[in-house]
């Protein structure tokens, strides 16, 4: 057994859909989760920017003697992921390449799309991540940077939201995918919407379920549960003020949690 | 005479249009400029954040000789113009002063609207700027967050914008105000769809063009002109990769500039 909590970052709040899947799989289990909300999206930025976030973001969870830690952010785990196993010496587990092996496991025809934000699409991880399990599947990615801010608008069921989710998704309609991965963590939250758009003969794949998934396999096979230990208590840090956040959280959670304010740039 | 550069910054490209201002009006001073594009934006954070973000961001400019700083972003003028002109012992301009100005000039009928991001709604300074000008003024306030996405997506001329900018702007139109204050640097490239949704009857503001008359009398009254020394050199530095900066500098300025990455977070 091992007691100690799981580290889960994220860029801001989106990530929180990822402590949720946590938090109702593995229910024992402690997390400590920070949003960089200071310093938020990642999607946008440089793959070295990216990087340098992300250990920081490392490092302080390292602080909260984490077992292991799981980036909740795509764009992090598809631009970062390698570096970040290579610097800390603790288990990482990122959301690509569990989304991917669901996605390559789902699809009849293979072909597979990929939403996500322009860093991930970028960084080309789903696609390698899918053809490290079957090189002769078709990946076909599409950058959709309007979602996020179209979910934290609350434009979730819009109109609006219909439309830019047609001129997105349209062109991997025409392209015959069955399977396409919900590649950031706000889009399952467009999950409706993406629904009626792609069609009911596509399905779409949520890496946060699967991610939980990878984890609980991880802890069960090195026998690294926490056991007893009394009810578990979590803790949330932010980089920018917690007002909004704990907002959020309740939303996300359906629980008060609240949350500290961090300087991650001393990490 | 003052040969020393003029600082301009910005949470990111949207300031281009101020120095794209400066330069063209100011024809032989020189421009120091600083875009925070590895923490950009600065339109969804809060106060605290905005205000340590913009004090480094003064540091930085401070270390190139500037003789004055512009605050070329809206909402780190509307949430830190008074903190950093308390703090650093330079001249200081924001946008949102000469912005108000302009609008208590230009309407006719009292009644102004506002557009701008959540940061600068939330900190309520173009109403105080406003109603320090005239108390009779009758100003209602929008933030609009989707509108620098769709910008930077470069969809400004498509109907899911026009559909937004309807959203956003009805209720100041149905309000009657006869005059907008464009309150984000990304806004005026958005000045063709505002136009044809708010109405021939409405005029927009853009304060990038107020702050420049402003910046043009305070140089001139102090005799701090620019005089002699050749054809001025402008920099560029941004936080995060220069190479898409360069592309949108060349579009925003019409010619090519190299920009240089600086770690904004040391200073």
């Amino acid at each position: 057994m091992d007691n100690r909590p799981i580290g889960i970052f994220d860029s801001g709040v989106g990530g929180l859909t990822v402590a949720k899947e946590i938090m109702s799989r593995l229910k024992n289990e402690e997390v400590v989760y920070f949003g960089d909300t200071a310093r938020l999206p990642y999607g946008s930025k440089s793959k070295e920017t990216i990087t340098k976030f992300s250990f920081q973001d490392v490092r302080f969870l390292l602080s909260k003697n984490v077992k292991a830690v799981i980036i909740a952010c795509n764009t992090a785990s598809a631009n970062s992921f390698e570096a970040i196993k290579e610097k800390f010496d603790i288990p990482v587990f990122g959301v690509v390449s569990p989304g991917a092996a669901a996605a390559a496991r789902a699809t009849k025809n293979g072909r597979i799309g990929v939403i996500a934000t322009t860093g991930t699409v970028k960084s080309g991880a789903y696609e390698k991540a899918i053809h490290n399990i079957d090189s002769g599947l078709n990946v076909i990615s599409k950058a959709c940077p309007l979602f996020v801010p179209l979910v934290e608008e609350g434009w979730a069921d819009d109109e609006i939201t219909y439309l830019t989710a047609r001129k997105y998704i349209s062109s991997l309609i025409d392209d015959g995918v069955d399977t396409i991965v919900m590649g950031c963590t706000h889009y399952p939250l467009l999950y409706k919407c993406l629904k009626k758009v792609a069609g009911d003969g596509v399905l779409l794949v949520n890496p946060a379920e699967e991610t939980t998934k990878a984890v609980e396999e991880f802890l069960d096979g090195n026998d690294m549960f926490r056991e007893g230990g009394g009810a578990p208590s979590h803790s949330f840090f932010v980089s920018d003020s917690t007002d909004m956040f704990e907002k959020i959280c309740l939303d996300a959670l359906g629980r008060k949690f609240l949350a500290d304010k961090i300087d991650i740039e001393g990490y």
